[in-house]
């Protein structure tokens, strides 16, 4: 079992200023490798890319989390519906919600179909150094765990603290990539957002008194999807990063010999990756393999790592997919004419497939907001506030051709291929 | 040649909300792959083991003191004793002042006798991109970039803009360093810097009136100094890397064969390490070989590389070296017998070895900073002001004893010499 | 005629961090005791009541919008469209915008009818400081500052720089109000909206790659409202002003023997104030007459007096009127039972009173917001944006009751009215 | 007696985020007459003529200072040394230290030889809606409060949290002036401050660890007093603000007659002001009396209050009392001679005659700060502290000369007079 600290322990933070940590059992868990593997993954992948200040790592959230997680049990302390031995699994389900990420996590589940959420239950609850601290809480603690982030549990009071419309997770997360990136779209109170969050029978509530707070929240997740999340050019550093994985699979099915063999990825490839091959998995060896890469003798697996580690991006443009198709095939011959295969060189993206939630109420698997009434009734936050109900009803796509913009100007290609296509892309 | 942009660049950056691109050269420079290798270092090394926020990239701060010698060129424009055509001198030295650094460059400096600086100047005037963007502007412009890096110019003025006690170097790596840690040491009021900056003759001078703007930087250096850069568990960090080299070296020398070989090191260990290799060292290199060692053979090598990625530090304790040498071969014949090499686990480092560089007048290479008062007249900052008097005058260091704290509570060790070692610890 | 100073003046600002003044002009237009009055006015009257950090003053929030203006002349100077001969037209328009403010403007506004608009124009045009500066110009200038903040002037794009949806003027108050009360609500990111502005025929668009950036302002500015210049305490406080204003012009009229005689308010109540006499009001002159009058006999307008200042508020419930009208007579009769009257303690206020003009597309005075299309088409904004879309639509009002608490509670009214009272606000 | 407020009470304040209230005595307190008088009284008195932000009241200051004692309270809580019966003496002493500041405090105590630290006494043991408030808690608290606000009490552990180097008060009015003044210098960690300070004995100490960050706070204030407190713009305000009121004075006392009479002053000329009266002053009251004097027909009253009121204040230099004593006659003759009495228009005001207290160990009645050694024992600060100790040591003492700079530029002076006041001036 474990104790309160003898001594407080105080992360700097800028976000939050400073986090707290009081309890041995959490104080362990941040000591552990599966934990500190998170400090060589980033929290946004390659947005940095955009915004070059949004270095900050998952690390660096997941304290973040917990300090948020930390201050609702504060809150909660006392108050009817809330039972004070939640406390410990809370934290823990907070500190521990993102273990499971990978490097690049959205680019490596679009390829290899792997599920972060899958592996954070395989950490917690396998040979690890995690489940072992765990366990000393008692035997069912790593499953009490797990099935909170599974979303599996009884515990839906729980389970809304973290994972819900308005959670730790989501407040933290874009507070900090505001912070980081050093957009003024992020903000929102925080501190006023606690204050009238209530545990009410299995879910976290939002006194009606602190509605204004709550929409001005929803407006920052709106801005920062469209701003920041969905950023372009984003878009089209994940685009080459999604096709050199594609590239060395497709070369290692086939046989090609590597100069530097993809060691790390030949689990992955066949689909039967371990923990342990998992765990080792960081942004670090994916940028190894990739300046490696830069040194083969396949020219499309070399120039697509050059791109990504130089920053030479695709183009893109504004795309209507329903409208344009018919002309799809003659830009793809036109690409392959060029020289330039069209399966690598020539994406169609659509922000649509990424993981946009800005607030949809009673959709999904995600609750909607309450507001606690002061007659002691609860309503939907859409019902409340025309702003909310206004984004919760329409759905956005936005769909983007990239391309890498050389081929345009490549006096190696036929003139009159590139004008072909260049006019195709005008009018597409 | 260059020309102006057709429409102005901008970055959206935390600490000065927006980095201005107006110039052509200075773009094109930005795009070069070995700027853009600066993504993959740390500005501040292993700092973020000790403050978490701290993961901000040398690109993030080359963008900065750009920005700020950019600002700087406004202010100047027009005024006597200033050149415009030093302009693009000016601005394309301060994005490249650190091109030359490479991963962890404080503990490669100290093991390899590397020096970064040299390596920036192999960088401008060598077969790189950057080298043929300068050459664009002239054939002689590459070595006067050079020549103010290396502080053998005779341009003085574009000299003390980028490296002097009062620079755009330390302005934006104090306000940068403060931002991305989180601590509130770092502010100063660098608006109002700039505005009573003042060529005069060759060197930028401080208009009198802002004298209180400049104590205050001057205070926020110190207090950087102490409280972030010199912190005792980030030189324990620093303290195991050094160390992890040091092993790799030795056991590469005495033909220890290694399961992944120390290739991307062999030349830098033979001392004839060439630019195409040193191009190609960045952290994740760095973490995909410690990460590789871990599963060696060599218990010390295995061990530190552990210490390192899992951030199980050293321990510290104050050491006063003149009163306490006498035990310290003592000490090191216990930690032998403690199965615990001591050239590699028991460690001293102090303070002075680092860059520590609060304001000192007249010493050293750095000139002091020169008030401009109202008749026209110089003078020394320090003659006036009681705080900078206060600080320029005391050399302070800072001596710490590292060690595993592992081995006074490892029972495999002899109970009595755990006693031993704890008790030299205790009086040392 | 005016020339550029010698040196620079700044002003040191919370919200833009220095305010810059390069132009003869504007520095002697600051200097005139008709602007220096504005130190005396606060900008947000009794706001607070409310939020005690919004103390700050109209001289404030003038300098500001001035600000503003500048970095607008700025960004349009060399641009198409801008006539670089209005400059100083704008910069004085800015600055002098607010000049015709007089204490608690809503409140003497509602009760004697006057116009901040008209004694700006009457300021400006008139026998003063300011109008004998502006001449100095030219003899037709303050005539051409007084038609812009009439908007009676031709030059339609120097007005919508200080007056449209999004102008200097509301930019500034939303930060600037933001800042004071502390709230979180009104930032958005001014260097980027400004920085997509251009001049475009006669007005201000904005480049359609800000369009978040306007997103974020409008919704700063819809939080601003209903948090801040709405807030029902506020409101409370306003209502007990008008009603002093009321009795004492009452009290006048009826022939009352004051203590204090409203000397500087008779031409007020006579409503042919002069220009000397309206410059002497400001809000000590208000607060010295109510603390004065807090010893008068007449009880209502000491016991008013001693509400305002020492802020015993009115209470206040929800009040739908055109529902529950039919209960109002039964209300006043038990009012005026009690002894307490009801046309000075129980007041219906509606927030659709008040100027509440979050962005409605083409309703009223003020130009819609149009975006500068990529292929230099304009585009209403709401036509492209679902949140401002959302907000544009609808109009909100709020109707509050407002009556004195103690009312309640006072035992030497009849328990049976008192029961009665509290019974109908209940189910009102 | 009080109990805890059935809900707690938030104000929205932009330097503590928000400020909580949970005690009914606490929220009585604020809702005196007494205490909310202080909204028309300005924390920084004429600082507004240089740094136009600082327009905030003792109020908002007053709150800060109990918000602090609050959160301090929260840490020593359950610590020995801490008493919890002192909670809420320390808070009421918080709230109320500065209840006996009138308007324009400094100027208005070195005219009349008044005391606000008496009027505090006052005001909490006379008849007053405070002292009915704290007789509730217990008949002897009002003297408890009292005696720690006089300093003459024996609980030295709550005097040493209201007033002492590093106290509540400070540290509120530095970082609020800072907030409001919108200047860099006064920022400092409070948050670590809180946490590092203990009670001990009779003193709240600074554990050793937290050193670095009571430096930071050190030097911020040194930099306020230089900055902000001591600014010579604010100085000249407050010279002619003291020459208005010794004017009046000395009319009354010579029988002039007033069209304004100074009805308000008159008790406080005779030296015998009542509470009551005192209570009534307050800056609303003095500005009505300034711009009804601008009327008078004494033309020295009526030209002062003319500047006062449209800021048009005195011109300064440097001034050295001991060399320059000599010619001080002969200034006088000259300005005697052009029409200007010098015993209101030729004013040396030095600094040192201000309420300068940058830390000085030991010396005057506040007690040094002490460190807690990690072996328990107390080290005085500037013993360890390079830096304090640098400021310690050193008094600094600033003289100006203010005068009307008109007076060598109206031409109705003679011109050689003018010259010769002129040609003094300069080599003064």
């Amino acid at each position: 079992m474990f104790t309160t600290l003898h001594e407080e322990k105080v992360f700097k933070d800028p976000v939050h200023r400073y986090i707290h940590v009081r309890d041995g059992l959490i104080w362990e868990l941040i000591g552990t490798k599966e934990f500190q593997r998170l400090r060589r993954i980033r929290q946004l992948g390659t947005t940095s890319f955009t915004f070059h200040g949004a270095e900050h790592s998952r690390f660096n959230h997941s304290l973040g989390v917990y300090e948020i997680t930390r201050r609702m049990t504060e809150i909660f302390s006392g108050k009817a519906d809330w039972n004070e031995d939640d406390r410990l699994l809370a934290l823990a389900v907070a500190l521990l919600h993102d273990i499971g990420h990978g490097p690049f996590s959205h680019s490596f589940e679009k390829v290899f179909h792997t599920d972060h959420e899958e592996w954070t239950r395989r950490i917690i609850l396998g040979d690890t150094e995690v489940n072992r601290i765990l366990r000393k809480m008692d035997r069912c603690f790593p499953q009490a765990v797990a099935d909170i982030i599974e979303k599996t549990s009884t515990n839906k009071l729980v389970s809304s603290m973290i994972s819900s419309q308005i959670d730790a997770d989501r407040m933290d997360y874009l507070l900090r990539d505001a912070y980081y990136t050093g957009v003024s779209y992020g903000q929102f109170d925080l501190e006023r957002i606690l204050r009238v969050m209530r545990p009410k029978n299995d879910e976290v509530v939002i006194k009606a008194s602190g509605m204004h707070a709550v929409e001005d929240y929803i407006m920052s997740r709106y801005q920062m999807y469209w701003q920041v999340y969905f950023h372009p050019v984003t878009r089209s550093s994940e685009v080459i990063l999604s096709k050199i994985l594609m590239r060395v699979k497709d070369l290692q099915e086939r046989g090609y010999d590597f100069k530097q063999k993809p060691l790390h990825f030949l689990s992955l490839f066949a689909g039967e990756i371990t923990l342990e091959d998992y765990l080792r998995l960081d942004e670090s060896i994916v940028h190894y393999y990739f300046q490696s890469w830069q040194e083969e003798d396949d020219p499309i697996l070399k120039d697509l790592c050059n791109r990504f580690l130089n920053r030479r991006l695709f183009q893109y443009i504004e795309f209507h997919p329903n409208e344009r198709m018919k002309d799809w095939p003659k830009l793809e011959a036109l690409f392959a004419k060029a020289g330039v295969d069209p399966s690598y060189y020539l994406v169609m993206d659509s922000s649509s497939d990424l993981p946009y939630d800005v607030y949809r109420p009673g959709e999904e698997e995600r609750l909607p907001i309450h507001l606690l009434m002061p007659d002691g009734s609860l309503k939907e936050l859409s019902t409340h506030s025309d702003v909310v109900e206004a984004i919760s009803g329409k759905k956005r796509t936005d769909h983007k051709l990239y391309y890498p913009a050389d081929v345009l100007t490549d006096t190696r290609v036929d003139q009159e291929i590139r004008d072909s296509i260049q006019s195709l892309l005008t009018t597409i």
